[in-house]
């Protein structure tokens, strides 16, 4: 009889959580004993479908990652039976972190080519990291971004309804239940239906009932009754099991009956006509939820449809219109001769810009106009959006609250120009590659060329 | 400052891995003394795009939570400070499962509207189950599905090329780099490259290089020269880091100068054309990665690519084409009046049908021809796939290995009709209602809208 796994990653094998061919390299870097400084930049080449920028998020998670990486007596038995060998594993368990981090605060409005991420350091250490930094960065980013999308939905068209994440079901797995309620969070939703994650980030969690309750009892006035009975002025109740606005009708009888102040959630059918169908009915909240993503919102606020909150499910915690990123990690420079020199690989349709990098971003009269990707140490006017998280192995940097991060999101996507957040086809931020970049960029593909 | 936080779920918090309502009604119906017996069942309405069927996996997985669910201390502490009342976290102290689930086996191609899995036992406790076993067999039958096609591929214009997952980075966090490692086998990959899914599951662990570790030496050749020292036959070179047939007759070269037997990799750019160029100066294996999912599969194939292996990433990890199953979880039946009565909603568009089912698979001359859904315990001829996994909360069932289940995935994949294993709009798949299944839900829907 096979034992039941669950397949947890915890601190005992997160260290292996990586691809196998981080640890080949690292071994025949040990091996060949080539152990130069490196740099490797984390970004990504295009924007989404439909995205006119992308939140970064996940640097609080990469933070703990490089904090407390080290292979324990687990992860390297396992290493050993898969035939690493001895002497490569002596130095594995004594694996540490020694290099720089630099990577854009969370909340920051990204564009393709910048770097969410430079890590510098030993060869050994910053190719170690690739795998798991790009799975939760880019992960958290998507979600934090089509969460902006939904913030942005009700910028423009609502009256400053609330936004709770509902997804964790339908997210893949536990880690992005959790990651996808930070991450949304982080791009401006209220709070989360998962308890898990309210624990974990400290979030608001809200959820009242699911259709198994009125479905449960032997009518839906009796299981309104038991329901207000228990929560009183909490209780959100759930509407649409039978007759939507016979549903609502009923929630206010009881409501009077008890004394109560309840809302109601609308889960089904023709959103806008139930919405303002009930809300003569209603005197408390309207909650609606069923297929919620950006342009549901955008759609049922200009049309009429009346709510003073949305619960957004699938969309938001699969991303699921852009439910990838194409993040890489790449290097960039490494050091040769005692100096860094810039790295590119030439491979069709996946050139990078060679070397350590500088983000600045040019304000204008009415907000961020332009950003320009120079090599790192140029001059230059603007924000340099890059911050130092680690410098020889050590934080230097302190991690906001996810409620700054917020504030920050928020501030930051309001001050983009109107076109590039718009929730179709929108406008092209200007990223502009400075001169040097571009001539260090063409010397070194012609030099690979030769 | 700010502690930094990964956000691990483990056996600490994974019963707080939950929605907040699934709480709510708990203590609800505990405050209510209201406890029947119900039974819930997970299904989804839908295929997904292009999609003929589902391949059901995860079931080891809710194996696993249902046998070891429990509230501990951290969790119950968390509860209180949230305001659930200590009469209830006393209640939830002593929760174990004593209900029965009844399930498809993983491997079992599904349709909609049959049910995955089935729960039966106190609403107390078949309620609470609902997020996890969404989030955990939704996700794994989804990647499941996503392998299986690109087997199909591999069948239809191949020669048995190997199949290895790379998309642990491009998942959405570690859990589901981790179980897409596992439902991918689950769907009939070889491998994966993910150290950790290695570990955990048991299975074969792929990789040798990336390109930084050919730009991080001074040449090519150099790189090359290294790895073959280090890994010999064992050996994959990544060839397309300057010029793609160049860098494969360097890779001959240094196989020549070590007499070793190496294979390369191509990971860019025309891979038809160049996988064609390189046959003739490869001797070894040809493996062939970037953006790889079924279509690419069987478009390289059919125009005369040629290689020994393909690597999927970001479209099997995320089964990006297709990244949510609109999988569900829903009260069937309640018990009144010491009897089970059939329950079901009437929310537009979200109709159920009523009852616990019996799903059977009638067998014509050359493999199954259709389904039939009926109530539980009605006659009928076919296969029966729902198999007792648990009853009266022990488990009675032995769970395959995952060689076996990928058997079961292969060989009933094969035996589908072949028009619903098309991978762009396949025929669908027959699923009869039984006529007592059909009365019973015209019946109650009838009763219900009086």
């Amino acid at each position: 009889m096979t034992d039941a796994e669950f397949g947890y990653v915890t601190p005992e094998n997160l260290s292996l959580f990586t691809d196998r061919y981080e640890l080949t390299m690292l071994q025949g870097y040990h091996a060949a004993g080539h152990e130069p400084r490196a740099t490797f930049s984390l970004f990504f080449r295009d924007l989404p479908p439909d995205r006119g920028y992308v939140v970064a998020a996940g640097l609080e998670q990469v933070v703990d990652y490089v904090e407390t990486l080290s292979f324990g007596e687990r992860a390297l038995d396992h290493l050993a039976e898969r035939g690493f060998e001895a002497d490569f594993l002596d130095r594995l368990a004594d694996f540490e972190f020694s290099g720089e981090l630099r990577a854009l605060p969370e909340g920051t409005p990204v564009f393709p080519d910048e770097p969410l991420l430079e890590v510098t350091g030993p060869i050994f250490e910053a190719q170690l990291l690739e795998t798991l930094l790009i799975n939760q960065v880019a992960f958290q980013s998507l979600v934090a971004t089509k969460a902006a999308r939904m913030a942005e939905a009700v910028d423009r068209h609502g009256d400053d309804q609330s936004l709770v994440d509902f997804g964790s079901r339908r997210a893949h797995g536990t880690d992005a239940g959790m990651k996808a309620a930070r991450a949304a969070y982080v791009g401006g939703v209220d709070g989360t239906s998962n308890v898990a994650a309210g624990e974990a980030f400290d979030l608001p969690t809200y959820g009242t009932m699911a259709h198994s309750w009125v479905q449960s009892f032997p009518s839906e006035r009796a299981s309104f009754e038991a329901f207000v009975e228990e929560y009183g002025d909490d209780s959100v109740l759930l509407v649409d099991t039978y007759d939507t606005v016979e549903g609502a009708r009923l929630a206010m009888d009881v409501a009077d009956e008890y004394d109560a102040k309840v809302g109601v959630r609308l889960d089904s059918g023709d959103l806008v006509a139930l919405s303002t169908a009930v809300v003569d009915v209603v005197d408390g909240d309207i909650f609606v939820s069923s297929g919620i993503d950006e342009y549901k919102i955008a759609r049922f606020l200009q049309e009429g449809g009346v709510a003073t909150g949305f619960g957004p499910g699938t969309s938001l915690t699969t991303s699921r219109d852009a439910p990838s990123l194409d993040a890489v990690y790449k290097l960039v420079a490494v050091e040769e001769d005692g100096e860094m020199r810039p790295s590119m690989k030439l491979s069709a349709g996946k050139t990078t810009y060679p070397g350590a990098k500088s983000v600045r971003r040019i304000a204008g009269d009415d907000g961020p106009e332009r950003d320009v990707l120079a090599l790192r140490g140029e001059d230059g006017s603007g924000e340099e959006l890059l911050v130092t998280v680690f410098a020889d192995g050590e934080r230097v940097y302190d991690l906001p609250g996810l409620d700054a991060i917020q504030d920050r999101t928020r501030e930051r996507r309001r001050r983009l120009p109107h076109g590039c957040r718009d929730l179709r086809d929108p406008a092209s931020y200007r990223v502009d590659v400075s001169d040097d970049l571009q001539a260090a960029t063409d010397d070194l593909a012609a030099e690979l060329r030769e």
